[in-house]
């Protein structure tokens, strides 16, 4: 039916080589360009390796039609990809003096005079185009290479990522030609992978096309549709059916249409009703507060975070009583009420949000156990509290103990 | 000096291509690897496509002394690995007559007759050896060509890892002689991936051996060294030789020997001199305290952390006084330095850490800029600030910032 692009990977840097470091770079890479239609049909990772790194690139670019690399592009001795790719395709390696000035002053905004060998980062290929780096000091190199596009990207993910939604995902769009493939990610809350599947799979099992892979991505689970189609449109309407039977199925477990994250949904949902909110916080110690105000625009809804991790804390700043506390312990659903209550008369703000629960490692008991967490909200008329017992590591149960908290807002505001 | 052996990895399968898929196969081995003084040079990652495959088994064979395959040896039609590996090697498949009633003793052993599919399983390669598998039904092949140790073992981790530990390692050790491979990784704070280089650059380059490599990791400078030893012993002194030289040449800048990270580095130093810290945060919106009880058993010197967003919040929670604000605005050495002062007095903690600035992307101005960022620190005697201004995106100032305030800390508990 489809018919796509082949590319290949390579990811440069003697580190990635070390038994600790995976590349991932290229997941985040075959994510895009197969939203395009283009299939990664093989990768490499090589060290700050001259030979290799030569034969690398000249094997993939006389292989396929899209060859991406990542790293090396840096300024110390090691970055050697901008001259083994001059090698590797028979090209001379030039200065480029208004790339030498931008870098210069790039320095100079920052109060520093550029140091002599950032001078490499100017040097680019014969005949080709140049990429601007708007967050680092290498700017990348496209290359039409006997109808090859070789493409030399930066390491950080942050440098590379917008250099190629923003130069390369474009230019890569007209090569692949007709067929589009189009990816929608829904995100679920307050439900497991399996228990989730159960719920959809009557549903999604009925099609091929969109493809349905239901992913626990590290803490949130998420269902990844992947539809085909002759126009983005097509593609879209096939998503279309599918998504809105799941969504019907899901009710408001789902939380997210479009890869937002659930402090941004919450956010939203905060600014359009111009509510306030404050937070406060013993397990997760800051993180809510912090998820909040990744945010950028927060401050509008965001009044105060306070973090209070011992008992003394929580009276003194929320006035949680500390007969509350001796009669219940720290961990209980009456002081999580006390603190969103606390909090949210100590900042006046339209709602109260707080976790109080056990992350672990140490501080479980029988009764109390690691995993315990109580989180509460409260407005003007109401405290609603619910009790969870999450699995998981220390990171993993803070995680979801916030998500589960501000879950409990989104579905407040709904 | 040492000459190590040379090794490659080659993964096979398709599904290792897809976005949400890396290979950890080869991180388990690069460790077993390394651990006898064999250095992976470099990793392919090939679907199920014959002459792709092919190339790589080729190419890696000439390259390299040892070449290790993972996966595609099952019974289905894309697993190839067995007859492309032969042809890349010009060598024959012939059957296995022991290997092949083995298996249909495996199939019925769970009362199964065996699935015609499965005696491809039996094939072998021409004058290889077979080593056993123990727990599937895939045994693996061990090849000598040309001086060249060609092994190929199933992709399953479980049946991979006792494979290779118990048949490939200890013909690898013979190979390897007594060579051992040792790495170190010690983080920088303050100092910028060039500033660093050139600082350094003079010591590391005289040595071969250690090899050193500097990483901007996301946020952080790391510099990776890695020695070779006839002994662990060896290759250790050699470590301890130019790290020291490293360290005396940036003295303070080097928070982090093992890997360790800034807030486990902070949160031993308060634990071993038994202070306490409270932490007032503006524009890192909790990010500090986040990453300080991110730290299990962090509770014993984190008492209290205070999100104060807005001028009203920093007025009645932290007590800063309204003059100051109006006269210096909320992102002020003043206020900064009111806030530290504040946040401790109310917490009664030893340390009182504090941050105010302009993370983005609005906010800024010509005489504030988005980047400007206010960092202070309050003990019984003095409060100590300082200015920064920071490159980046939202996410990286409030990371860069969060990581200049805790480097404060930690330099003041030296």
């Amino acid at each position: 039916m489809f018919e796509t692009l082949s590319a290949e990977i390579i990811a440069i840097g003697s580190e990635l080589l070390a038994p600790d470091r995976s590349d991932t770079n290229s997941l985040w890479l075959t994510e895009k360009l197969n939203s395009i239609g283009i299939e990664v049909k093989l990768k490499t990772i090589v060290g700050d390796d001259d030979e290799r790194l030569e034969e690398a690139i000249r094997d993939a670019s006389r292989r396929s039609k899209v060859v991406i690399t990542t790293g090396g592009l840096g300024p110390t001795e090691d970055d050697i990809t901008r001259k083994v790719a001059a090698r590797a395709l028979g090209r001379r390696l030039l200065l480029d003096e208004t790339i030498l000035a931008d870098l210069r002053q790039r320095f100079l905004a920052f109060g520093h005079v550029m140091p002599e060998r950032n001078s490499r980062q100017a040097m680019v290929i014969e005949d080709a185009e140049v990429l601007a780096n708007p967050n680092g000091s290498a700017p990348g190199i496209f290359i039409e290479h006997d109808g090859v596009a070789i493409i030399l990207l930066p390491g950080p993910p942050r440098e590379m990522r917008p250099m190629f939604e923003d130069h390369v995902l474009p230019r890569l769009v007209v090569r692949a030609g007709a067929v589009k493939v189009v990816r929608r990610m829904l995100r679920v809350a307050g439900l497991g992978e399996s228990a989730l599947d159960e719920k959809i799979a009557p549903i999604y099992t009925q099609y091929e096309n969109p493809q349905t892979t239901i992913l626990f991505n590290q803490t949130e689970v998420e269902i990844h549709l992947t539809a085909r189609g002759r126009s983005e449109e097509e593609a879209e309407a096939l998503l279309d059916r599918l998504s809105e039977q799941l969504e019907e199925r899901l009710g408001d477990a789902v939380f997210s249409f479009a890869g937002e994250k659930m402090e941004e949904v919450v956010g939203l949902k905060l600014s359009v009703g111009r509510y306030t909110l404050a937070v406060a916080e013993s397990c997760t110690g800051g993180l809510i507060s912090q998820r909040l105000t990744d945010v950028a625009g927060s401050s509008k809804y965001f009044v105060e975070g306070v973090v209070a991790y011992s008992n003394e804390t929580k009276t003194r700043a929320l006035g949680v009583k500390t007969a509350l506390l001796r009669e219940h312990g720290a961990v209980s659903k009456e002081v999580a009420e006390a603190m969103a209550e606390g909090v949210r008369k100590r900042a006046k703000t339209d709602f109260g949000l707080s976790i109080t629960g056990i992350a672990g490692p140490d501080g479980g008991s029988d009764e109390k156990p690691v995993g315990l967490v109580y989180i509460a909200l409260a407005d003007d008329a109401h405290t609603k509290s619910r009790k969870l017992m999450l699995p998981g590591d220390r990171q993993l149960i803070r995680w979801r103990a916030s998500q589960a908290a501000l879950d409990l807002l989104r579905r407040r505001l709904i």
